[in-house]
């Protein structure tokens, strides 16, 4: 038994499957016969082949034709005549086996066209990198595994899942996974959370701990990871499914509820989305709205930046989809760890302190300008916010809402309508924000407090980095005083305040925000009918009692075990 | 004339000297005789060898062996017959000009050296480059510049100066710099102060307006820069010149005089020092003591950890020097942008937020129980403060503290005397700290507050980076609301706060600083002077009712307004 961090809820059982790029080493042996060599060598294409051409078809199917061009560029590869020639050349000429020549000339070929000054033969060097290591796989008689494969119901077990891994993971078939590195906060446990299967992330070590087609119990509820479960193992955990699907069977039935506190009081819960497809979900868990969509994705996976009508359909889409629900639209939040590949934005030394976000789109006007005329354009639509991320400073919301006003005049000038109740508010994710949201509340309509980077900066540590990841602690004493600070500055000019990081479908986070006076909960859509169950059984007025005696602890410790002991029946 | 920001006061003119890599291309051109290539070759790496024996000279007698060592490796190279005479026999078998022979050969050196999976080889890779390129530029009979060899009085113009750059430095001869890139708080601002002589940096391209001997002004005062002046400007400048030196012996005259303001209050002016060389300067300049000892430079430019009887000679150096004047040592802040060479620290996508200072001290508890001991040793001899750096939560200051008084208590089982008046406190620095500073206040002995990164972290913005270093807003409202939460807390339990950021030697900040209660300003050596001057100038209680007003407002624009209207005469 393996323990991690609970990131996705859930049990799920089934046969592993390791997302794991093999050691590629062999060791050089004299060979008998060029001729065998060769045709293992052939052999290794022809899977190769194969294979790739199942991932390019399973790639087109679920993300289109532009992704799955990547493949058709490494199938290309292995057609080629002037790589191949050469690889047989100097198995026949130097009696070489045949791992080695491939080595050998391929890494000619790819330093080659590494150092050439051209962008073009770069990304032609990490294709045959790439296609290199598979064809080698085949040689060595190892898998060299990829999402698009997996064809029957497994756990997936991965070092790390990136974000072109998830697009890839066929749903139907990957019913949890494990990883070693990771958080609650981190890509693979957002995902997992949006597609509704149990994960358990950060458990150090199990990709070493798990073979291939080991059976795994993933337990998402406990963060514990099982491998070959006993007879009685699997009877207690299948016992543990069935409770938690009866579980979920009772959350649905608030689906339609109001989320209301036992003492009557009244939040909003509300999803984070980041496609328009993701829509439907929030509405099926009974999200009362969306809270943030993250529109970076509209950006990002592509060669070019999305036209303006692109994004109107997009976000129209949503308002639509969600009726008259609020929905609150953060613009583009791109730069720290979020790249797109046909801007050229600078390499930095600290990228999560730099050039992201609105400071990347006060730069970049035309951009900025772009996605506020297709969200304007969309505003007729449905109930539309919108929200301005990385804000620091009263000057920057001062440029950003002046450049949305212009460009609402500019759509009413040539004749198209703008609806003329678009509430404009900010991201709080950076202290600064936090330390004066008194100036800010007199001129914002609203705030939304991202947790995910106000800890980050709050604390001054990395989330990501797992050297110094124990400092990321949402329940510090410092984020629930610069919450609480935000929430009384919003209160004193009649503004109201959501939350938008994972902390605010946290169950032990619930309590004291609630008690702090948040208004507007936005969280992972399968987190929405556990947090309204959980919130009908707590009372508002005795939280805010609690208040002053949370606001004055040390530390972490001391706040969790104080929420514990008042929230036990 | 080119603007840029004043790094260190003060006039001066000379001739420039260009710190700046020349390009080192050349066209490629037949050759007639061989011969003639072989002897352009013998004369340049004669050329190179005479600059590096000055050069390991000069570096022997101002940074002692250990440094001058690296430019014997260099000299090595250029005797090295196994480098020199392939590059030879090229000129002769294939009649290539000296400069393509030199290259083309040092090249494959260079690879194959690079690629071994050897720690020495690859700096043999590094040691060749070096050497390459000063052989080429003396082919080209373009100049290859160091600071060692400078023998005239100068002004330098670089892009930028890097701790080794200024290390070498020939103090005599230097009479200011103008840097491209950097400000207030780089290092070679900071570096400037400290050798007390003008500097313009953030210039963006005066290495690319200045040409090697232009007649060159700095004008550190107003961050000016004149090239070629004509005779007019020659003049005003001069008497400029002699302005600024009257002003700094009327300074010299409160040299012994109390830091009192003009209501009679009195505040602490006390400067950051580097190494135990500082403190006589900071005697000179009317310091009340040390408020910053940096004591990671014991650790740089070394293979190996000094050992505790090393820190404790330098520690009591210190002390003694400063006679029984209170000295605060911050313990070891290493990591982020500031590496040991023989210390293996991750590399990490986020240094700024990363392991670093008391995160690795308490991961690598040796290396901090030495620090400790050292300091504990030496505590007889002074006034000793000790400060832990980047403390962020609680449990890591009582962590640290237990282990000081662990140490203590060993040292004392040995029978070794320890100070039992050494005052324990944090720097404060990371936003969570100054959130929480009543929690702190009750537990430590005093706050010191580092702007420097409170700034960054609060306003989530890396200073060196040039796309977001408008951000870095020392002014900022949010930035005084902290600091006044901080002093507020501290006076609250009756504990003293410094600060010992560059803000607390800005005549801007100053003012403000008074105002919030601020008890311990620690500046440059160079600023204490002046600042004295300005105190003397100052009410505080005037200053104090303005806390509200200032505290209140919107952007640094407008406390910068209102500081220099309420100080104006």
């Amino acid at each position: 038994m393996i323990e991690g961090i609970a990131a996705s809820s859930g049990i799920a059982i089934a046969k592993a499957y390791q997302l794991v790029t093999p050691e590629l080493t062999y060791d050089i042996k004299p060979i008998d016969n060029p001729d065998n060599e060769i045709n293992r060598l052939d052999e290794a294409l022809e899977k190769a082949k194969q294979e790739l051409e199942k991932i390019k078809q399973h790639t087109k199917k679920e993300m289109g034709d532009e992704h799955a061009e990547i493949f058709s560029a490494h199938l290309l590869v292995l057609d080629d005549p002037e790589l191949v020639n050469p690889i047989k050349d100097k198995i026949r000429n130097d009696h070489t086996m045949a791992e080695a020549a491939l080595k050998e000339t391929t890494d000619m070929f790819i330093d080659m066209f590494k150092n050439m000054d051209n962008a073009y033969m770069r990304e032609r060097a990490a294709d045959i990198q790439d296609v290199t290591k598979r064809v080698m796989a085949h040689l060595l008689g190892v898998t060299f595994p990829n999402p698009a494969l997996i064809d029957e119901e497994v756990i997936v077990i991965a070092r790390d899942l990136t974000p072109s891994d998830t697009a890839q993971l066929n749903r139907q078939f990957v019913k949890g996974f494990a990883t070693d590195v990771g958080g609650r906060t981190s890509h693979s446990a957002i995902m997992a959370r949006s597609l509704e299967i149990p994960a358990v992330v950060g458990t150090k070590d199990v990709t070493n701990e798990i073979k291939q087609d080991d059976t795994v119990i993933i337990d998402g509820l406990e963060g514990k990871v099982i491998i070959n479960p006993s007879e009685e193992e699997l009877t207690t955990y299948k016992e543990k499914q069935a409770t938690f699907e009866r579980q979920k069977e009772e959350w649905a039935k608030l689906k339609d509820e109001p989320t209301m506190t036992a003492d009557k009081e009244q939040v909003e819960l509300v999803a984070n989305i980041g496609t328009p497809e993701d829509a439907a979900s929030v509405l099926d868990n009974g999200g009362e709205g969306v809270g943030l969509y993250r529109t970076e994705f509209l950006y990002m996976g592509k060669s070019q930046l999305p036209s303006e009508d692109e994004q109107y359909e997009a976000y129209k889409s949503v308002l639509e989809k969600m009726e008259d629900k609020p929905v609150v639209v953060r613009t583009l939040d791109i730069g720290g760890d979020k790249e797109l590949e046909y801007l050229d934005l600078p390499d930095e030394l600290n990228p999560f302190l730099g050039f992201r976000a609105i400071r990347f789109c006060l730069e970049n006007e035309q951009i900025f300008r772009t996605q506020l005329r297709a969200l304007l354009r969309a505003s007729v639509y449905g109930n539309l916010k919108i929200m301005f991320p990385m804000i620091a400073t009263l000057e920057e919301f001062h440029q950003a809402k002046a450049i949305l006003l212009d460009e609402k005049q500019n759509l009413q000038n040539e004749g198209t309508s703008v609806s003329d109740n678009i509430e404009v508010g900010i991201m709080v994710e950076i202290p600064s924000t936090a330390v004066i949201a008194k100036q800010f509340a007199k001129e914002v309509d609203f705030f939304s407090i991202g947790t995910n980077d106000l800890i980050q900066y709050t604390m001054a540590a990395d989330r990501m980095n797992e050297h110094v990841s124990y400092l990321y602690q949402p329940y510090h004493p410092a984020i629930l005083n610069l919450v609480n600070h935000v929430i009384e500055a919003a209160h004193h000019e009649n503004k109201w305040v959501g939350m938008c990081g994972e902390m605010a479908g946290d169950a032990i986070a619930i309590p004291a925000l609630l008690g702090l006076g948040l208004d507007e909960f936005s969280m992972s859509a399968s987190s929405i009918l556990p947090a309204r169950s959980q919130l009908r059984g707590l009372s508002k007025e005795k939280m805010a009692s609690f208040k002053d005696k949370l606001l004055s602890m040390g530390t972490s410790e001391e706040v969790v075990a104080f929420i514990k002991e008042k929230t036990e029946h």
